[in-house]
């Protein structure tokens, strides 16, 4: 196993401890080692770095989910719980989110406001 | 004065006190207000709220300019700068750039690495 | 209150007298000032302003939101019931979005189509 | 009628013959010409073009499709059957689309799995 | 010659008399029909359709391409001559251009106020 | 070394030897790791999958980088020479680039052309 590997894994163990599983079961029998090279790249090689706090990587991705626009909201959705458990809180996220406005234009934060609204009324 | 263009522009006399002459100068004779909108909208409206530090927000703004791609080169080099003057550190920015990688996509982080190493190179 | 929210509750009286408290009792209890924030600088700071006509506004916001694709799809009917409250026909509503398959593309068009027809029937 | 048409037409005979009568039925009443204009542009001039076979063309389409994100959904999955009428298998459809990952990030990659897997199993 | 085609050309005379002859002698040699092509789909298939006046049209043109972002650079530009051409004024071509703000975000706002300036002013 | 990191070398040693040193020497400094993740995600993890063939791999590539828009342009310079590398002719090259105008949009289509224009006579 490569390290980079070994970390993601490390990490979602904290932050999302049933990930990986569920997208082998999802697409590696179509899609070989997709899983692994997702949790190799996106949790190791990016979220575990040093250099910059999760919490801050978190609500990064939340800004940039956002301004991208609507159709990646089932990740935005993700992100946004992976921002509350590493210590976000549930204001910071739309704050994040409302000020995307300013770059992704009023339709994308407005999606993304549904989107966090929804997060935290399923959490509650 | 609205309350609002107040406030950015305080907000502004700290993080970039020559940007609203600055647009004055270049827009305003040809679209009205264009300056003071930018100020109280931005600034004002959504970069002085409460509820997330200025640091943290700016490092969202760069995360998202480089997700959404080169095209909005300039504005991101803007950004790094004031990410830079609220307090983030060079290290900071870089990281939060090459993590869109997962998000916006390879070319588009490699893009935002090369305008934050111009914006460094420059103040260098 | 700043001169630019009265204007564009002015603008909204006649446009959409229900959008400011909508916008209010959904998203104001979480993320403050937002409906009031939006009315301002959308309809206060830009389609109250002078020099086009706001039917000309309108069509070109469905331009955009069509060619932007269809995440932006719940603002896109927003704006086509706009675009028909400021003396647009419906004709000229589907011009718009079908020209657009040159400049985002023939699925973007085709998406923006289907909004349009939505809206329509609805009102039918 | 124009050779772009008839060339469209021909090759929709046999890639998907429904398709001009289907559009027409629905796009013809409000936007007049819709079908024909879409056959002539889009299979015509461009899919019956020579230099390049038709199964590399659709696999592309299906690349582009991915990279520019979920609100091309529909489209997406027309040109995922597209290309398996074209002679490519499902693997190489899912290589393509995961492939995207790299351009159009993870997100977009992911919405375009669940869209094939979705196409193979209505078909399965 | 299509129909189209021909329509097209006859819009195009008015226009922009050396457009077709000037793709042709870029582009043709190596993308056959490439003019040809885009004279029948984008002028004789959609801007001289009937249903909404060419002034219109092209604002609507210019909006779209501001939102979408600066990578349109030198389109925005071409079809700010055509909107001028046909009968918009600056400010009208710099109102569409700053509302944009609110659906592409600010920085797409502003490169097309720049592209604008630098239009007219080599107009000038 | 990961098996990942190994086969993204083997294979860049066939289409790009020096990409990785290039890389590593503008990045790795300010951006740790930055040569090494590319080379693993990028080309070891997917550009060396089993499934498709490199060829139209890299064809697929060129689509979607044209449909995303210029500006992704200088990885699209690359891609191109990437996909003549591995077998593609420049006639194939331009019928992918101008097939993208159905799905990006004109502009998109004509600036990726202009790109393979650019790589190609730098070739000759």
């Amino acid at each position: 196993m490569s390290d980079a590997l070994q970390k993601g894994r490390d990490l979602l163990a904290e932050m999302n401890p049933g990930l990986e599983a569920a997208l082998a079961s999802r697409y590696d029998a179509t899609i070989p080692d997709m899983a692994e090279t997702l949790v190799e790249w996106a949790y190791g090689r990016q979220y575990a770095r040093e250099g910059l706090d999760l919490r801050t990587r978190q609500l990064c991705t939340v800004a940039a989910l956002t301004a991208m626009g609507g159709q990646t909201g089932p990740q935005l959705k993700v992100n946004i719980e992976h921002a509350l458990a590493a210590g976000a809180n549930e204001r910071e996220v739309l704050e994040v989110i409302w000020q995307m406005a300013i770059y992704g234009g009023m339709p994308a934060a407005i999606n993304g406001l549904n989107a966090a609204i929804e997060v935290f009324d399923r959490a509650a």
